[in-house]
């Protein structure tokens, strides 16, 4: 089993629903030790409009700030949801545009104004700009696992939206599991599902803690195959347009766990932890992940 | 699959570590909800020096309180350390007797007193004459999975003190992640390991959250055969006597999630969720496990 790529989207998802904007300054501290991290994706921002998410206003700024900077094999994506964030992308040197839809016609309706099947048309769109354009693109499925609005909302929904991203011609397909709804047997079968309609997709999955169980998701969805697990640096985020929302898998948390097992003994955990323990004085709380206020297990070789 | 049987010890490994002694009138009305919550094995207390541990030490006075009390096919159990401590089990009309020891000579030392191989030849002796009694046997590795002090203890050691308890007739092992060290796949492979060893074993897995593995060691530990589950009600727990422990995993948790997928709905969460809620207050603070404080999801039929 090849080792999962990790997404690290605490910029994005983690601070996006922090009433407190960070200063682009420490923003920019953080991304440059992420970078030094070895993680394989950080995802910097979105192209949202700033009046609606102040959080995001810095985007493209961040991305100028650390162009030219050598940063090994990672790459930078950013949240696209309409052509004019596209041009912004295009601007900023964008690696992977991340674009998605919800599953539940509430959240939909309530995090990007519109209904689920205009939500897929549009993102479908802007996925097939983006690629004539010479960029990635992750089109994703939000709320796949259940909505704290509606309840469960079927696998049928679901499967019926990455069909229509497969059909489009898009290969990297995100689950995310907006509300926390997700149980490991649910996101395996999900997982192996989209594997068995297109083999070589790359398979992502975004999770949140709710009700406790995002590590264990995360567990069951590596080993039904996913290529790629979105987290969060000190547990952070949650969708400000969901209901009892909670943060992220912490990517510490889970590189702790993996190096533990020997596995992506390549990336720096102390770069994460000291971004995660930033972050707590900054936000002036304690954050929902466990490593970075442990430290790691003294044997593993990162720490040493 | 079997489902698994879920083993509350909150009242034992949840309490002990708590500066507050919670008062004999409120654990006995969190015992008897945690009865009527239908869990397989409810852990009561400990038979310990009440001098030493002064937490336990009305653990004879809780077993009198609900001698009698209809409580479907729950079992009680206990924690016997010793000859003395066993004839206060066997007063007390205990179903299942726990006795362990660590496999960390360092914990051993702080926790037993003894080292490792002494600790093995008295919970010999206890479980021998706790069976000759008629009392059922539960005997556990503490530290399996790696201890605080010495770091990995090594599957070698592990394996042989559950060999030393198969040898002696115990069917029924417990694995202890005393420190949270453990990591998915090594908690499958201890598991089957076990089972290759005596197929017909009853394994129990009891994890610590210290890392944030918990629950997804709980999974890996159902997925390899393990039979039953120790958790407690809020996430409390952690020995005293070990380094940077943490709660155990949440019951409330746990069963969340097995009721999602369906299993175990016969098991009335919100009494669980009752009485960890009184637990964070009258302890006085936020308590690790996430359901207490959220809810279950709306979907599950034992919350409707």
């Amino acid at each position: 089993m090849r080792p999962v790529l990790i997404h690290e989207v605490g910029l994005r998802d983690g601070l996006q629903s922090e009433r407190q904007i960070v200063p682009t300054v420490v923003k920019t501290e953080w991304l440059e030790r992420l970078l030094d991290a070895g993680l394989d994706l950080v995802q910097v921002g979105s192209f949202v409009n700033p009046a609606k998410v102040p959080q995001m206003a810095d985007t493209d700024e961040l991305f100028r700030r650390v162009q030219g900077r050598p940063r090994g094999g990672t790459r930078l994506s950013a949240l696209v949801l309409n052509e004019k964030g596209l041009e912004r992308a295009l601007d900023c040197g964008v690696d992977l545009v991340c674009a998605g839809a919800s599953a539940s016609e509430t959240h939909s309706l309530r995090n990007a104004g519109v209904g689920s099947a205009e939500a897929v048309a549009r993102i479908l769109a802007v996925a097939d700009a983006a690629r004539k354009a010479g960029l990635q693109v992750q089109a994703s499925v939000q709320s796949a696992f259940g909505c704290g609005f509606e309840g469960p909302v079927g696998e049928t929904r679901v499967m019926g939206m990455v069909a229509a991203y497969v059909q489009a011609g898009i290969r990297s397909i995100s689950l995310a599991d907006t509300a926390g709804h997700a149980h490991p047997s649910q996101v395996a079968a999900y997982v192996r599902r989209i594997l068995a309609l297109c083999p070589e997709a790359e398979v992502t999955v975004h999770l949140h803690n709710t009700y406790g169980l995002g590590l264990a998701n995360a567990y069951a969805a590596m080993d039904a195959g996913a290529a790629v697990l979105e987290t969060s640096f000190g547990g952070l985020g949650g969708c400000p347009f969901t209901k009892l929302a909670a943060g992220n898998v912490a990517t510490e948390d889970l590189v702790h766990g993996l190096q533990q097992a020997g596995q992506r003994l390549d990336i720096r955990l102390d770069r994460i932890i000291g971004v995660s323990q930033e972050a707590a004085m900054v936000l002036g709380r304690e954050l929902p992940g466990c490593v970075y206020r442990t430290g790691g297990i003294r044997a593993v070789p990162a720490l040493v």
